[in-house]
């Protein structure tokens, strides 16, 4: 998510090379690390999701919390765990945002119909011999919030650390699959041509390799970029990016990039496009780029006006946004549990919320269609063999046809199709790669669903 | 507004000493400055409210804004006119925040009836010779947007430059009001001691200036602090304030206060407590914290949870934030325009909207008996003479009673019983002082609520 100010504010030989130290744009980045092996369920090496509970460590509680209470945008460790689970429920604190307006009207009533066997649905987490319950697996996932719909409507509802109903949290790499939504939506709706070149639709990318990447290209994240997300080499372009992106005042004599839109116009190819999946977050600042520039508006306000305000959205979201004020399309939208789900219900009834289409069926159905699978298993994601990307948008070409929209440190938005389940979950969980939460997720949300669906 | 932070990230020695390129806390601070004469309408010195629109100068238009159409936080001049036209509805997007929600039901509906006759109102500016009509009073205020609500009716409405009725707007020290409404709640509730000593409420603030004063005497800025808003000199306070309240990193081997509280700590005693009024902002953010202490809640979350949440408002609102997250209480809120004026019909009403009691009659009927006129009149206010403050509202004690809440460069929420009219207006006024727009504003306002009253 945001800008990852701390690589900024503080010299890159300070940090560690850890994903999860190394602020927002990183982590959002550490995601897409593929994992040779899985890790092992539970985490053992950190803190218990209960130990680690940002209301008992006392995070930023007291007027003024006390100062070793306190967490600042300017503390190195801000998205550190523990730090982190305070941190990804208010980011709009630390630093700057555009709001994703619901407008005027109330909230859409969501049906209540809460399932209390559900905890009890047992999984096998991948790569473990013996069974967990769902209601286990949510401290092993340092769970903030989870909601699971079943044909629309709310069968089960928990909130854990810095989140409640009320409140909103980071929705990290998710943000791309907003992201991809609308661009497939200006697809489906003729007003973006998936096989133009990048540059034609914005010149000032002419010089640079996403010049000569189609739109679908951008959207598949299939393009060959020279970008190095390399924590250990002071010189890999992921720190120019992060300088690039920071709102924060500029040092005396910093030359380089200002805002996100600024840095992509120094990308280098490496490669070709189209051969191969390559997940970099800056595919996604691209097509926020593209969207902008077809539909003259940023994308916060084309997801407000399009999305955010037809769902029966509680709340506004919000992206933090760089010093020139563009939303950060890879990674930086944070909203409330139950709209998130809103939006996983969008996707599952292709478009329409109560019958009134919002969304062109089209889009949603090229992204259940799935992308590239031979070009996605090149990327190397031993948990994920088969599946696929499409419209930013994770595929698992299961037999359920399930899709997932997936962010850092365990963000997850699970569309089950065929047991027309949708489950939104916002998390804290301390490794900055899925992999690490995958073994006790990816299995859990498929038992859910098929119990969902025996019990319809 | 929020921190000065051009103030912290620049030397002292390199700004003008001019209020309004000083950023938000010493804006705010400005506007108590007192005129010993009315300027002159018009303000000819600057460019006019055409010719500075923000769209027409194309204000961080386009994706990315051009260069010279960028408008940072770290810009010097970001809140210095013209730019500040730009700045007022987009604070946000500059620095962190905190939410005030609305909660999740819609809008209450607002009746509308537009009295067309109300642009031909005419008055005559403190000190001039010729009359003026409502509709050139408001170019000549450089008006962003102006509500006038008679007996609950919508009955005027129009928004230029930055905003719009789906917008949000800097209430700079309007906030003060809200602050202050929200004391005299806890106070009429029996919550707050209005005779207590500051030091029994926040024992951290033993050892300022605070200490001995009561809690009424804070609600009416009757302390003796001392606290120079000289900005011709390098070592004033409000130069620490500035510092302390900033959201940003600090410079390597800062050692002053972090945070509003933090240096509210710091202030000495000038003075005796209780004899003459003298607008500080700080007195506001004393209150905010004695607040917070009394009631377990932030000033934003309380508003948010007892008035925002309860007036039917149509958008949340949120206020800038220090480094430690305390909200700006002394300045920092930005709200819709008809959310405004739903405060002011609150008010209005005493403490009902449609028939519910919200807020204690006994608290807005403190606020409306006004303050201590021999107090106010040692400020030496040419233009409000015969008025007071009470609760952090300013009292014209006039025929009809009417009382305003007041913000730097001409934000303004004005209520009068008698004609039972409410008028809300945010403006980007180039002069950081309302002496400048009050000859062009006070006449304006209560011709058009006897305009109304007579009409009726």
């Amino acid at each position: 998510m945001a800008t990852p100010v701390a690589a900024f504010a503080y010299p890159a030989r300070r940090l560690v090379a850890s994903c999860h130290l190394l602020g927002l744009v990183l982590a959002s980045a550490c995601v897409a690390a593929p994992a040779a092996a899985p890790a092992p369920p539970g985490a053992a090496a950190f803190a218990s999701a209960e130990q680690s509970d940002p209301r008992r460590l006392g995070w930023m509680t007291g007027f003024p919390p006390p100062e070793d209470k306190t967490i600042r945008f300017s503390d190195a460790d801000y998205f550190a765990f523990p730090k982190l689970r305070w941190t990804v429920c208010h980011f709009r604190q630390l630093m700057p945002t555009v709001g994703v307006a619901r407008g005027p009207g109330g909230a859409s009533p969501m049906k209540r119909r809460i399932d209390p066997s559900i905890d009890a649905v047992t999984f096998t987490p991948l790569g473990a011999d013996t069974a967990m319950t769902w209601a286990d697996s949510l401290p092993a996932n340092y769970t903030d919030g989870i909601v699971v719909l079943h044909e629309g409507v709310l069968v089960y509802e928990r909130y854990f650390g810095c989140l409640d109903a009320a409140g909103q949290h980071a929705a990290m790499s998710v943000t791309k699959s907003l992201t991809g939504l609308l661009g497939e939506m200006l697809v489906a709706e003729g007003t973006l041509d998936e096989s133009a070149k990048v540059a034609s639709i914005v010149p000032e990318l002419a010089g640079s390799a996403f010049a000569d990447a189609t739109v679908r290209q951008v959207l598949e994240m299939t393009t060959g970029l020279r970008y190095s997300e390399d924590y250990a080499d002071p010189d890999a372009d992921v720190w120019t990016y992060a300088a690039a992106g920071s709102p924060l005042p500029r040092p005396a004599g910093y030359t380089g990039p200002r805002g996100y839109f600024d840095y992509l116009k120094t990308v280098r190819k490496q490669g070709r496009h189209g051969e191969a999946f390559g997940y970099k977050t800056i595919n996604t600042d691209a097509l926020g780029w593209i969207i902008a520039r077809v539909s003259g508006r940023s994308v916060a306000d084309l997801l407000s006006e399009r999305i955010w305000s037809r769902i029966g959205a509680e709340q506004d979201g919000y992206y933090t946004v760089d010093s020139t004020g563009t939303p950060y399309a890879g990674g930086g939208f944070s909203a409330g549990l139950r709209d998130l789900a809103r939006i996983g219900q969008l996707m599952l009834d292709e478009g329409t919320v109560d019958g009134r289409r919002w969304v062109p069926a089209a889009a949603i159905r090229r992204i259940r269609a799935g992308g590239d699978r031979a070009a996605f298993a090149k990327a190397g994601y031993a948990l994920l063999a088969g599946w696929s990307y499409r419209g930013m948008w994770w595929i698992s070409h299961d037999a359920h046809g399930a899709y997932m929209a997936r962010g850092v440190h365990g963000q997850a938005l699970y569309v089950d199709p065929a047991a027309r389940v949708v489950i939104a979950r916002f998390s804290s969980h301390p490794v900055a790669a899925n992999s690490a939460n995958d073994p006790t997720t990816l299995p859990a949300f498929d038992a859910v669903a098929r119990h969902l669906m025996r019990t319809r």
